[in-house]
């Protein structure tokens, strides 16, 4: 219990941490040195041989890069002819996608979504900032969804979407999801597969699968095939998905996807045509080169794994040691994978702890971020990202952390 | 004198080139593969160092490439702190600044262009298409500028921009100007950054200088600075600069920048923090190390002109060989740097002629492309691209070229 927790202690304790003069980050979901030398051998790799498997001189202008969308149908579980490859940023893919749906319109300047008198786009939270920073840029209305341990809470969806034909869209990470570390269930995929039939013609679940792989055991938990799903409901039209490799080799000069419907697709091309040259098909040749069959993909990720587990251990057992096993602290996920750790606090006490935290050199993701406009309604959660620093670095950052929670916690007991 | 041309004879030509059953294609700029062998060694070059001269890890998120902007500043004559370095398309980065300018707002959301009445874009004629197709995209109107031999008519271009201030941007390139070859004279340069003086506080001078470097002679012509101008006339802000080394080192795998005024970068950044997680630092890194200081980007480049010279040579040969000196069968250009030669037939010939060609073989650029609207109004304009092709291939390509010109200018002489 927390009542044993003496604050005077506590504040002691945080003084001597802030003494110690310390500069510790654990804000993004950065792979650490040791990841990005698994793929060192990208640059190079072609060694001198520019051609494609077609023989397209991946060089110049135009042609397509052979195979480099078979590396996108494992991470998204489609059929390759339904992947499109891009550049370095499935984020951009993003955009380009709500831009294409909101400003220009999938089917015709009619549909665009901007002509709905108030179109607004169902947000589960906390999710991901970055998700959240597009719809706000594109001046779309973001609304909150309970998340729940299996995905999204999907009553709360389904009589959203059925109530109102403004609801055009949903924000969607099914897999470890960013930052709960969640795995929608095989229920959750099924229904959210079925909202199309339900929605308008030009309603889109936004399915972003950028922790397909990224397993952190040997027992993965699996993902219900959403593909399969929409081809049961015949709504293969409603979901666009999306995947890169940026926690897969380089992040930052990986190579993006976006699986999606032919309609879709012919679509997303006609206007990427308008934007672009093109993507970087030497990089995607590297990419092919790097990763040529599923086998050597999921080597791959299980050397990742073998990096990140010990981190994920130990802010589990730094949580689990240090915090109130029965949630006077807090609660927290313990994830199998992707690359955070979510923590809720006491109600309105998050902002205080990051602040606490930053006092003493430990720059932790501003509270509310997972939260669309910013604003956590509780002011309770947290994220975690404990995938860059090193074990030591680690240690000490997670001391700091309980050190905050704990200090946090007896000071609005105190009050 | 086409007089004298032989309507049958030319017509058993054509029909002889009909039966060979070529296969050449004179549409895109595009390098040779004997081109693109001068940058064989950027995949590779870095040795296995990911890092940059500042010690930034380029594998991972966040960061800069240190160096990247001075090979941006070199190619369009500004200072480094006027850059943006981006991914591989220069047209990607033009897209951006038309969507910030026009959807977002550059100066928050009531500056956006799509907030005026009617708003239109200066268009010099004939022009780069994918420049138009942007426009297009966005819903802007286009409005033809006549290009003469020194730019744009600049009385034309004043007086719009001061007759309607809802004229919100001109496109340029003031460079070996696609599709003519011209380079703007130094009193269009600096009538071009007085606009900012007579236009509003959003007007935009999209400045794409995608042939900087690339002159064909020893004794390339110069371009006025057009910032020193801007700096004179005080309009820093009036001109968004643009330049990419796809014509330098890859085409499609280059990197593309921006250079703009401080104002302008800045929020051009905060646009892109929205739209991507960043750039593909380790390319931009492959470009420091392959083009590390200035003499070697002009030695660089000297070895283009010495594989894209004879092309030309051959081109304008051609054209002063097979057709009428006094231009009977149309005009031409003779440019000293770029990718593209313009050819004028008589006054509604454009068509029949690509036709012609596309009967016999020969893919060129269609008639109309050069313009707003795919409409050419005198149906007159083609594009030759003669840099792809090898010597014998454009030998023969220029054989049907010229043979169909002058069976279109019988034949309608003939009627």
């Amino acid at each position: 219990m927390t009542r044993t927790d003496d604050l005077e202690l506590l504040r002691q304790r945080h003084a001597d941490l802030v003494a110690r003069d310390l500069r510790l980050d654990l804000t993004r979901g950065k792979p650490s040195p040791d990841q990005l030398r698994l793929s060192e051998h990208l640059d190079g790799i072609l060694a001198g041989d520019y051609h494609g498997a077609d023989g397209t001189d991946l060089r110049n202008y135009g042609g397509t890069t052979a195979g480099i969308r078979e590396l996108g149908s494992w991470l998204m579980d489609v059929p390759s002819a339904d992947v499109h490859a891009g550049n370095n940023a499935s984020l951009e893919l993003m955009w380009h996608v709500v831009a294409l749906h909101h400003l220009f319109g999938v089917d015709g300047p009619e549909s665009a979504w901007q002509h709905r008198d108030a179109p607004k786009v169902l947000c589960p939270v906390p999710g991901y900032d970055r998700h959240f920073s597009v719809t706000e840029r594109m001046g779309v209305e973001m609304v909150r969804v309970p998340m729940g341990p299996d995905g999204p809470d999907m009553d709360v969806v389904e009589e959203m979407v059925r109530r109102d034909q403004d609801v055009v869209a949903m924000w969607c990470v099914p897999k470890y999801s960013n930052p709960t570390g969640v795995v929608y269930s095989d229920e959750v995929v099924d229904r959210i597969a079925r909202l199309g039939t339900i929605a308008g013609p030009h309603f889109r679940v936004l399915w972003d699968n950028a922790y397909a792989v990224h397993d952190l055991t040997d027992t993965p938990e699996a993902l219900a095939s959403v593909r399969a799903a929409c081809s049961r409901h015949d709504t293969l039209d409603s979901v666009v998905q999306f995947a890169s490799t940026s926690k897969i080799t380089f992040a930052g000069s990986g190579v993006a996807f976006v699986g999606a419907s032919e309609a879709n697709l012919a679509a997303l091309r006609h206007h990427l045509s308008l934007v672009t040259i093109g993507p970087d098909k030497i990089n995607q040749q590297r990419h092919v080169t790097f990763l040529p069959d599923r086998p050597t993909l999921v080597d791959h990720m299980a050397q990742h794994a073998t990096i990140l587990r010990p981190r994920f251990e130990l802010v589990a057992e730094a949580l689990e040691s240090e915090l109130d096993p029965d949630g006077a602290h807090g609660t927290w996920t313990t994830p199998a994978g992707g690359y955070f750790v979510s923590f809720w606090s006491q109600p309105g006490l998050a902002s205080e702890i990051v602040s606490l935290a930053a006092e003493a050199g430990v720059a932790l993701t501003p509270a509310g971020a997972a939260f669309p406009y910013r604003e956590d309604p509780e002011d309770s959660h947290i994220r975690l990202a404990p995938s860059f620093p090193s074990i030591d670095d680690l240690t000490l950052a997670m001391e700091v952390f309980t050190t905050c929670v704990r200090l946090a916690t007896a000071r609005a007991e105190a009050r």
